[in-house]
């Protein structure tokens, strides 16, 4: 096979030579912003997080391989990290740590040069998300830890001005360390997972770029071939590449809430009805207390993701359906704190157990079509009657999150950090905003 | 599910708590003697290979994680270390740079420790092996490094004393990093696999003892059941462990010929086709110039590790099921030299390019049944007449292999080292042996 019909062949190409226009670059310094305000609350230890000690244990260094692994585990830890739907997975708290440690270690790099690299890979991590189909997901693989490996090291080989043939190589290095299994969701594995892949990715570039060989055709194909159980399209990964960018179209999603992608148009239901039911009843009224139990139907397979059912603690709360529809019950918005590594709320929880999971089986299978998702839950109240919210994934996303809340609201505790100066230097728009934010996540 | 009833928990159980009978652990010191017949030429230089030059620029540190990485990569360097048939990958390469690693920095590890790990880690190789199934490999996964990483986690576990609860969370921390494709065979990728499983082996050790918290059940099933393609069954990874140990039945297969297992059927027909055509035309007479051409036939799909068939050097002749055979006929042996980094020998190449490969679709496929592999080798002469010789898996790996003289030929060039010394120190029966080894690895 010649370079001219070889798939990595031509993704490499399209890597180093292809250019993003402004509204990709523009949409980039969004998903840089949303980067720092879930990656540095952990970095600076505004949050606690029980598995960076350990993890800092074994990985003592400040080379650019375990900077992007700490980084990176760092950007997910909170599960408020973007999410982007061709890529299936979190594609900046892989790509960024591997752009920021590399960065650190080379003066050459420019704000422009990093917003480049990071629409590429963000490109690269849709494009292979769409290539390997949505078996691979269904398979039990993390798309982020997986395909994130590659993304990383696509951006990471743009970002260093690795040749075509070197980027060949490079992508058969990621595609051959791709790794990670959703059963390990509702640990910090999960999080690891994005620093392990983008410690992949910068591995792949530093040995290809140090001039270890390895097989530079059909590599992705093969990984393809291994991971996509027969839905895998390997001409999606080049065909009309940036036309539109994937940065701008699906584009990226920035969670509003601190948990699982997959409960948030539960949330918003959920939000739906409380706002309903004290409309009518009062303020002060309590709907805990109103409700007998509560249904929520997906389609059939639509709570892979939030799998858990009965949470200990905030971080298995996050992966736990029925306790977020819970929480935004009684609450009316799903607090960081609640979150977190403590124990779950025992009110919050006690509602949560009555509420029911059931698969709508009229609805198509989520693995076909996961955009098509919804969530409708309904409030069988004990006064006999029933309030009902369908709330679709479509109408979650399309609407926008302020980033800059989300940022005073990360780093609310960081009280020498001024949020807005911050919010400035995520745009990347002056020299020196790079190194500033470099200063505050190493 | 209770931990006594989860696959996880009762293959943690069976690492920590059972004990390897005498025959398992004297098995296992033939599995060091051929580690280091394979592993010390490249770790001290005897034999040149491109590809340590760069992993070291990339990987400098001396911390155990990254020897692991470089001694897993040196072992398997050559392609002539050992293969576990059950593991259908090369174990050795894996689990012992794991093992020498951590035993370097731990005082307390004894020679004995040392060989029961080994011996569990080997075990845990094979149940992984048969339980994972045969559609993994054939899917394009690299057994060595996905399955290796679970076994060298499954030995540094052992090693380490961990607990059986940790030994879980190490489980779950290398199955979630498992990778590794075939697409890199004759590459310096694919020895860098077992670099990498190694390393990822003793990466969740440190991590689980560090107190990183994984999930502790399901994740082996995790793994069997997005890497098994559907031929996976989780219960043959504790029915019956160790009886037999898997050390002693099937046992690891030492190779004699520094060339990819599957051409090693192969390459033994050819040599008794050449003794039986030099018997009857003289010691002195050309056998290739007498042959029009050659046919090698196998059953379907027995080909696919093989599967190089022009290759340019060394290294990629070890995968060229055509290269081999035509060196084993122009030479009566397979010389070490000629499956570097050289470029490969004209008059050898001329020949290969004479050999016609040949599914034998009368054979049940290859997948199905790899243990059942035969190489008929048909040589079709210019005189009209033909030599057949026809020869099973079973048969090759039935010989013994001399692991002192092969030791001799390995190390033959380091003049200060003392071939009969390492022997008996890689028989590790005194105490000492060990740090003996570590003192010449690293």
């Amino acid at each position: 096979m010649t370079n001219q019909t070889d798939i990595t062949a031509a993704l490499a190409h399209h890597i180093i030579h292809s250019e993003p226009n402004r509204e990709a670059i523009e949409a980039a310094r969004d998903g840089v912003t949303d980067f720092i305000s879930t990656a540095l609350p952990i970095a600076q230890g505004a949050i606690a997080d029980s598995g960076l000690v350990p993890l800092k244990q074994v990985f003592s260094g400040t080379d650019s391989l375990t900077r992007s692994l700490i980084l990176g585990y760092s950007g997910h830890v909170l599960d408020f990290d973007d999410y982007h739907p061709a890529f299936r997975g979190h594609p900046s708290t892989v790509i960024l740590p591997a752009l920021f440690a590399l960065a650190a270690e080379d003066s050459s790099v420019t704000e422009e040069t990093f917003l480049t690299a990071y629409v590429i890979g963000v490109e690269a991590a849709g494009r292979i998300g769409l290539a390997c189909g949505p078996r691979h997901y269904s398979l039990g693989y993390h798309n982020t830890a997986t395909l994130g490996a590659i993304a990383a090291a696509a951006a990471a080989a743009r970002l260093a001005g690795a040749s075509v043939k070197q980027t060949q190589t490079i992508l058969g290095l990621a595609a051959t360390q791709a790794a990670g299994l959703r059963a390990q969701f509702g640990s910090a594995v999960k999080p690891l997972h994005a620093g392990l892949s983008a410690r992949a990715g910068l591995t792949a570039l530093k040995l290809g770029l140090a001039g270890f060989e390895g097989n530079t055709q059909q590599v992705i194909d093969a990984f393809l071939a291994a991971h996509g159980d027969q839905q895998h399209q390997p001409e999606l990964l080049v065909e009309n590449w940036g036309a539109p960018w994937r940065m701008l179209s699906p584009g990226l999603e920035f969670k509003r809430y601190p948990t699982c992608g997959g409960t948030h148009s539960a949330a918003e239901a959920a939000f739906a009805l409380r706002e309903q039911w004290h409309k009518h009843n009062g303020a002060d009224a309590d709907l805990a207390d109103a409700i007998e139990h509560i249904t929520v139907t997906f389609p059939p397979g639509g709570d892979v993701a939030p799998f858990i059912r009965n949470a200990t603690n905030g971080v298995e709360a996050r992966f736990s359906l029925e306790y977020v529809i819970a929480a935004a019950l009684i609450e009316g918005e799903l607090k960081l704190a609640h979150f977190s590594e403590a124990p779950v709320e025992t009110t919050i929880s006690a509602l949560a157990n009555r509420v029911i999971r059931r698969a709508d089986e009229t609805a198509p299978p989520d693995e076909l079509d996961p955009e098509a998702r919804f969530h409708e839950v309904t409030l069988h109240l004990r006064n006999g009657s029933t309030l009902i919210q369908r709330t679709t994934r479509q109408e979650t996303s399309a609407r926008p999150t302020d980033l800059h809340a989300k940022l005073r609201q990360t780093i609310g505790s960081l009280t020498h950090l001024d949020s807005n100066q911050i919010a400035d230097r995520c745009a990347l728009r002056q020299e020196g905003d790079l190194r500033y934010l470099m200063g505050l996540l190493f």
